[in-house]
């Protein structure tokens, strides 16, 4: 289960609900939530309750915010690692406070005139690290991890039609949705890995050959790799570090395809390294140079 | 200027406004749009006109989504390399035919009852590449490129304030904005090399170290390459390959860090790459192992 810690970086994820943690951030003195028996409380640096101050707080938060006239604001919810968009509704105040407290994406719906937590029926929650307001006040962005997939399709995110697949007549079914770079790419290397079975006419393409040869995907990794640190040593163009950047991101990817990991999995450790301790970095140090 | 060609991962950006290009799809057959004198126009495959049957497809589409009672739907503009939300804001029909046939991001400003394009005042347009419905069809993404910056604050996204920096009286500027996991790392990377010429007190952070000592870094690159091949060669756990990947882009990310290069430029590199024709990993092969 994810906390509701919400401190840009420091993001900390507790295993179960009752499992408190004590953050950077709450050890120098800012205040932090913890999440205690299912539910978040307010902790203060002193280990004396500042829940009052807290809750006024939340208060003149939700007062600065543009409600429409209906007492709304637009509210979007996004995978914090991937950057998917997963769905979009509305959000009362009522809905904005529980998903501050609750730590868990509230939307408020309007068809129904209800509150409703996204998961409460299908038990996929979407776990709120951040919420971000735009600078006009009247839209905010759930930041989270699902628990599962968000459409009640099934689909990851609600976004999977293309106007452009609907104006070439291309089926867009549940199983497809619109991406971002890293995801079109993942997705591109998951379907070459899916077509190895089918025997091709014609010259392969070079993700197909990689998948099909671990030696050779291996030996272009570690040249990739030389080649991008040889940027850097050679003080070549930095267009060129972008360019084996781009190498070594690919044919890393084909990696993880290969093994069936992906990226979302990488960039989950990143942000849970990143979220420890002001050294943050110390976690992703395994052996000193 | 980029091209509003709309197929999944045949995205093509053309140099300007004059330059035609034909795509791979074009050639294979399906619809496409080319850009002709700064608009739009619709090709068909066999180099005679299809437009009028290409607009009442438009139109169809059009009339498939889901206008709320002021004949809008949410339009929310993403960057299509890094997944930031940009900006969010109402669209009509019109709006959302001209962005379909326009290629600029174009919304319906409630406030002043006209139509307006992210980016005539500032120049700031956001260039879009395809556009995605959710299931229910009332809310759409432009997913693009922006020119600039999409704030009128000047900040990359209209998303600057965190909710949780709000209730820990935390400054939230134009400078700030939320982040993805990647955006989040590489954006502590750079606070560490703007830390650089400021001496420090204790242990220098990993990251501080890696940006100090080119070699290090390299060699550490190269390392983390060759263990991230091991754990395919070796067979390995699954979780492994995700760790070392994630060891492969931390490291890495410190030397684009070093050399100003950005992710988001790598992945645009990527997102080329992989729109060129079929074999779309052609270009990424620049030796034959």
């Amino acid at each position: 289960m994810a906390s509701s810690q919400f401190h840009g970086l420091q993001l900390v994820r507790v295993s179960s609900p009752s499992q408190l943690f004590v953050s950077t951030a709450f050890q120098h003195g800012r205040v932090t939530f913890q999440r205690k028996s299912n539910h978040l409380v307010y902790a203060s640096t002193n280990n004396f309750n500042r829940d009052h101050h807290l809750q006024s707080k939340v208060e003149t938060v939700l007062d600065s915010l543009k409600w429409d006239d209906k007492g709304l604001v637009v509210a979007i919810a996004q995978n914090i690692d991937t950057g998917a968009i997963l769905m979009q509704g509305f959000a009362n105040r009522e809905a904005v406070a529980t998903t501050i407290t609750g730590g868990k994406a509230t939307f408020y719906s309007r068809s129904r005139s209800t509150l409703w937590t996204k998961g409460e029926t299908s038990n996929n929650f979407i776990n709120v690290h951040d919420i971000a307001l735009d600078c006009d006040r009247d839209s905010i962005i759930y930041r989270g991890k699902p628990d599962g997939p968000t459409c009640h399709t099934g689909a990851e995110t609600c976004y999977y039609t293309s106007v452009f697949d609907l104006l070439e007549d291309q089926q867009s079914g549940g199983d497809k949705f619109l991406l971002t770079t890293l995801n079109s790419l993942e997705s591109t290397i998951a379907k070459r890995k899916g077509e190895l079975g089918v025997p091709q006419t014609g010259k392969p393409s070079w993700t197909r050959r990689l998948l099909l040869d671990e030696k050779l995907l291996c030996s272009k990794i570690r040249e990739e790799a030389d080649e991008l640190c040889r940027t850097l040593e050679e003080n070549e163009d930095k267009s060129r570090s972008a360019s084996e950047m781009a190498d070594v991101l690919y044919h890393s990817m084909v990696l993880l395809g290969l093994r069936d990991v992906k990226m979302e999995d990488v960039l989950e450790i990143l942000r849970h390294r990143f979220s420890q301790s002001g050294v943050e970095e110390k976690s992703s140090r395994k052996t000193q140079g």
